[in-house]
């Protein structure tokens, strides 16, 4: 059966990480919804002033009632924020760990986990973006590393490891061969094939 | 003076090499307008279906007169076909030329430049998407490295290459200083930073 992928889009958000999470998965034979978080929007513009259309509303997320196989939360500190304010964003990651269901966050994402009172005072290792490291390492164990894979928890630091971050979930989702089949084409470094 | 560079957006554009360019060039403090080649169209459809919108359109761009310090060519099979057909982007790219100026592309973006006889019959070296390489081979010095630049000419390979070859634009219009201070936080491989 495909697999489904729930991607938030907010204003402020980092248009790289987004678009290579959306991108990638989609790559990979992963259906991917990139969701409105602020009402009846669908054009946001990211971190970059780059504006990109969601595919529908998170309203209309929600009321399709699909299973998500991730939800994936990207970065930019003003898009991060916003989906830490988000109550609407909050209900959907916390129904979709509540199923035991994959999550996924980048950069400044794994900022919405905590807002949320999500996978804390667990046993969860992830990183982030290197700036809300101290935000976040009280709660979570923290590591350094480029992409943390902890239970049902993956998480990434920055644009500049989004695609390894993405190919890690199509791994997880579509498993390792079809994700290296998805690098080979975009010509990723060697040390991002997922081995 | 603030550098300006102009990246073109087409229906069927990859648009994690085109996003990437947009983003670390801003970044960089350079000033980029993203414009939109098809008429009065400024929402685009990219390769993997996701909606990005120019900043306006080519028309508006060419009225406008700008000396760009650089001119970017994104990848994606069905966008660089139509930058090819397109010949009010064949004149833009060959009125940067005409001025020395220069010339960015990447993954399937180089073909614009063999479509609009640009660069060849020249001692000019440089490298694309793998399954373009034999379009390119017999009029170019072919190269398989992950970003060839060639006196006015920056060429890579695919979204797997991108920040490199955008981090390498960043370096000739900004300085390898500033190319750095931009690689730092987007948390990119150590061996994909200007070095
Ligand atoms: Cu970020």
């Amino acid at each position: 059966m495909t697999k489904r992928a729930l991607v938030f889009l907010a204003s402020g958000a980092e248009e790289m990480e987004t678009i290579i999470a959306v991108d990638t998965l989609r790559r990979a034979g992963v259906e991917v919804t990139l969701t409105g978080t602020e009402g009846d929007k669908l054009e946001y513009e990211c971190s970059r002033h780059v504006t990109v259309k969601a595919d529908e509303t998170l309203k209309t997320t929600v009321d399709r009632k699909i299973d998500w196989d991730v939800v994936v939360i990207p970065g930019g500190a003003g898009g991060a924020k916003r989906l830490c304010d988000n109550l609407d964003v909050g209900a959907v990651i916390k129904e979709q760990v509540g199923k035991n269901g994959l999550v996924a966050a980048i950069c400044a994402g794994p900022t919405v986990l905590k807002a949320h009172g999500i996978f804390n005072n667990a046993d969860y290792a992830l990183t982030s973006h290197p700036s809300v490291e101290a935000v976040l390492s009280d709660e979570y164990k923290y590591l350094q590393d480029r992409v943390v894979h902890s239970k049902n928890l993956i998480t990434s630091r920055g644009p500049g490891t989004a695609i390894e971050w993405a190919l890690k979930i199509a791994e997880v989702l579509e498993g390792k061969e079809k994700a290296q089949a998805v690098a080979g084409p975009m010509v990723v470094l060697k040390e991002q094939i997922p081995a």
